[in-house]
């Protein structure tokens, strides 16, 4: 069986995006499973290579010949233009970089959208200089939904232990309640559901979590419980899918629980995030649902403390490359 | 050295509070650190006994006689005269229980308040019956404030795992941001160190998490970090208190985080439960901080669904118990 081509998008050249992209080219379990493709900077990663004492890409090729090409065997560095390597200051904020992480992800996204690639896994961005770039998006996730013209998309955290999605994602914890809606949550379980088959699960068994202290008891401490989680179970389940729910936020991750549960369908951010990093923390990957293409991504940051320093776990990004082979 | 005497309340009597009250009273490490007192229904506690095969309580006094005494040496339940066993519908709702719950802990306070016991551990109760009965708290913490005339009170859940104090506890999710001020938080810093250093810690370290994803990056989702949190946290560290923060609640409670954390101020209700549940369930003890007496709780629910059925695991409040003799 062919190998399939997995675009990696190189993130803020900033940050330990570069350094991952190198070790990423280096891992044999990747190798072994498909053809990576970095999107990014030739003259960045050569500068992180040199500084990290990791390995120089061995093949580059530059973005317009890219996309003249319908084949590729082996690995290589998409060269994009997005930032001149000498340009970068190591762990800062700064509009070049946030354009250049967006320019490597517009490319990934064109070639994957014109099939030259199978999937795409993205190292992390910073919401900061992506903003000082004026790019106006929040995350990747908005970005990529704009991007395909997707038209309900979620994100998914997704790891051997704890697999979330979300129905709210980078807004403030003040604006979450308006956001949700029977609708929004039942198309986050969907998609979720969608996702699973693909992973092999027939009929995953999804539990869907309220928004209240103890979910609300009856009303006590908030209706949208009753109002908005409850109508989204309902419907799901009259739609044939097994669904649980709504959950007391608080004993939903507990571990008798979570043994049976194949995927969370979380409110908001940090109700997912917080029980997924502490059990998955550099073990898991975040996969964007709803898109007209497969992408994955890290689960973290871009830590600018660590940046360029040699020190940075390329496990995630690893995970991401591995994740997108089995959804390609 | 004479063992102080703990008052436990037995809770909602439809629930598991009375199984876990029986249980209590044949724990060997209980009765060898202190002298428990039953505040509850001996009618009640003698038909759980039954249905569940437990012992009978050995000794029992009427609430009345109770009062008069001034010392007691041996494990007793103090007769409330809150319901009659036989009204008790095991399992369900219903205002006599919630009534009853409210007349052990009166009688708890007052005992506590008159010296007559070093400390109280409560058995859950059931909101929904509280509020059937007229009661117009949402929880222990909010009656035993009223009851004591206490200003300043929060609740911390304690464990050898992770520790945690709620700046916000038992209101609706929206809710939140409105009750989020720079003093609430920072009397909640004071608190936590004050019990922490009564526990065997001098400078106690302390870290703040924030209320947005992220922690707001820098506003970009939400600015109460940077106009409540942070405030705060530089007020407590003006005083010369170890405080980090505002923490990003998702990375807050990594393994590698948590070793450097004596206790997390946390802004919400399940931002501090979700982490704690998952680390020290039924191994967890809530404390209340800033009542003029001690008090000590369970961290889990009235269990109505294993109620009267001799399931239950009063391992969390033996630990109740346990915790409040160190704290006495």
């Amino acid at each position: 069986m062919k190998k399939p081509i997995i675009g990696i998008t190189m993130g803020d050249p900033a940050g330990i995006g570069p350094e991952l992209c190198l070790r990423v080219l280096d891992e044999p379990e990747v190798l072994q499973q498909c053809v990576p493709v970095i999107f990014g900077d030739m003259t960045v990663l050569s500068r992180v290579a040199r500084t990290c004492g990791l390995s120089e890409p061995a093949c580059t090729i530059p973005l317009r010949e890219w996309t003249k090409k319908q084949k590729i065997g082996k690995p290589v560095v998409v060269d994009c233009g997005g930032i001149e390597g000498q340009a970068v200051r190591p762990g800062e904020i700064q509009a070049a970089c946030g354009h250049a992480a967006y320019v490597y992800i517009e490319a990934a996204i064109n070639a994957a959208t014109a099939g030259h690639i199978a999937a795409i896994a993205t190292a992390p961005i910073n919401k900061e200089s992506l903003q000082l770039a004026g790019i106006p998006y929040p995350g990747h996730t908005e970005m990529l939904a704009a991007l395909t013209g997707a038209e309900r998309v979620c994100m998914m955290l997704a790891s051997t232990e704890i697999t979330v999605s979300l129905v709210t994602t980078h807004v403030g914890y003040a604006e979450v309640p308006a956001q949700l809606t029977r609708d929004r949550i039942l198309d986050v379980i969907e998609l979720t559901v969608g996702v699973m088959k693909r992973l092999g699960k027939p009929l995953p068994r999804i539990a869907v979590c309220g928004l209240n202290p103890h979910g609300g008891e009856h009303g006590l401490f908030g209706c949208e419980e009753q109002e908005i989680v409850e109508p989204a179970v309902v419907e799901a389940r009259r739609k044939g899918l097994a669904v649980a729910g709504p959950l007391p936020p608080d004993t939903a991750f507990l571990p008798e629980k979570r043994k049976k549960v194949d995927a969370y369908i979380v409110m908001y951010h940090d109700q997912g995030l917080i029980p997924f990093k502490m059990l998955a923390f550099d073990k898991g990957v975040n996969i964007t649902l709803g898109l007209p293409i497969i992408r994955t991504s890290v689960d973290h940051g871009t830590a600018f403390d660590i940046a360029w320093k040699g020190k940075a776990s390329a496990n995630s990004l690893i995970q991401s490359v591995l994740w997108a082979v089995k959804l390609s």
